[in-house]
């Protein structure tokens, strides 16, 4: 019974994070419309500065938000009784959605430019973002190629999995760190009168954007990479009866430590050889830092 | 001997990434020192502007590169025969130096605001780097508290690493992002002719300087993510004979991971309380992402 009450708080716990992390995700997209339409003169789509609105406006939606939400997919445990498959579109489904989403962001603030005779790409936030930018679309290309098509052998998903949890938590990272660089820059150039550093409404609100967006970042960071909020192994999701149960059989063993087990193991090579297979089984799923 | 060859090839890896973090970290303070006393008129102490460039340079170093070194130190294969408490010592130690020169770099930035009637803390940077300025210092305090004095329990110690772990990483990230914007303001206030957005040498040489801070951020964390690269545990480290041997009879398991295996362990409560112990024995230092 106290078994099974730690889990419910456990549970309880994974609930209250996912909550506050939708909140805050939540207000960062209101908050940026709010800025765009209370402060920035709205939408078009006409080469105007209403058109570069529309860039805050999906990025923060697509490049944050639905990239957060697609990273911690598979740790909802009421997903845990779908098949890994289902959950694999579901992940690159909405990393899709958040592509399509950026890619229409950087046209609007490419289009703003050049209708206004303003430089592209001199600034650290358009360098670093445009690495971002492909970094994130070569991420979304193999990992469709090796972990969703049938193709790649088990050994090559588990030896590449710790590099997709690995470059997609740092490119998530980088696209809030670029964010907060957008934020400073567009203050400080359409401010004016009072000035950013007069501290008028709009600069309030917008830095309270980027302080939201930080927060974002670390509570999805946090979800991600506690060991026992992972979806457990595919063989044990069968034997999930209810809803946020952690099936019974699970052992909380973390496989991206496994995988390099051969390394330095003391055990006879049977032993490897179980938790070799174990590992390879795992690798769509298991493999989180 | 091909086991032998596979630890030697892993440790070669280790040796290459580490030199390539250091050389990204020293040329990342080189690059802020030439910004310095090739564009900006060098240092002093006087409430100009040149007050002010301490504030990038001791940033860079202290902030970013000493603060991604004391990350990184358990890691070096060659400190394993030391003591962990000495480890823990250097640790503190480098946190606590970048400490201090971080203080000396706001002190800095506020004496030149207030020598020049600039208004203090109203931009997204002051607000997100005062924020990390307190956590690092919460953190440095915390962790000395609880791991470096002998006062804290073990069980209190096993439940605190992964925070402590997480908090310092999610600190770290948001310090680079915290540069990246202060480069932005500062390129944007002090080039008017040509302006930033005529790209001059100044310019392009400053993004480069905020490109290497991803790169070395991005370095750090995969090196200390790796599991396989962690310290070895301490009655193991007594046997390692030589610098850089990974100690035989270690098991690459991620004891994050094991400290929450009551949670659905369905093995012994004989087997489980031997783990347990093994997790509080190592909770100062095997607890990492």
């Amino acid at each position: 019974a106290a078994h099974g009450a730690r889990k419910m708080e456990d549970y309880g716990r994974f609930l209250a994070l996912l909550a506050s992390a939708l909140l805050v995700g939540f207000a960062s997209v209101v908050i940026s419309l709010v800025w765009v339409f209370q402060y920035r003169g709205g939408l078009s789509w006409d080469g105007s500065s209403r058109e570069f609105n529309w860039h805050p406006i999906l990025i923060v939606m697509g490049f944050v938000f639905i990239q957060g939400i697609a990273i911690i997919v598979y740790r909802l445990p009421w997903t845990w009784k779908c098949s890994k498959l289902l959950m694999k579109f579901i992940h690159a489904g909405l990393n899709t959605i958040a592509m399509i989403l950026v890619i229409i962001a950087i046209v609007s603030a490419f289009d703003f430019h050049n209708a206004s005779n303003n430089p592209n790409m001199y600034s650290l936030h358009s360098w670093i973002g445009l690495i971002a930018v492909i970094c994130y679309c070569l991420q979304l290309f193999f990992g469709v190629a090796v972990f969703l098509l049938p193709y790649a052998p088990v050994r090559l998903r588990a030896a590449l999995m710790p590099i997709h949890v690995y470059s997609g938590l740092t490119i998530f990272g980088t696209v809030i760190a670029t964010c907060l660089m957008g934020i400073t820059e567009k203050l400080i150039f359409s401010l004016s009168n009072p000035p950013y550093s007069q501290s008028p409404p709009e600069a309030i609100l917008v830095n309270c954007l980027g302080l939201l967006l930080v927060i974002f970042g670390a509570l999805i960071l946090w979800m991600v990479s506690r060991p026992h909020w992972k979806r457990p192994r595919e063989e044990n999701a069968k034997t999930v009866r209810h809803i946020g149960a952690t099936p019974e059989g699970t052992e909380a063993e973390s496989t991206m430590t496994n995988s390099n087990a051969d390394k330095s193991d003391p055990r006879s090579n049977t032993e490897a050889a179980r938790k070799q297979n174990i590992t390879f089984d795992e690798a769509g799923q298991r493999t989180t830092m």
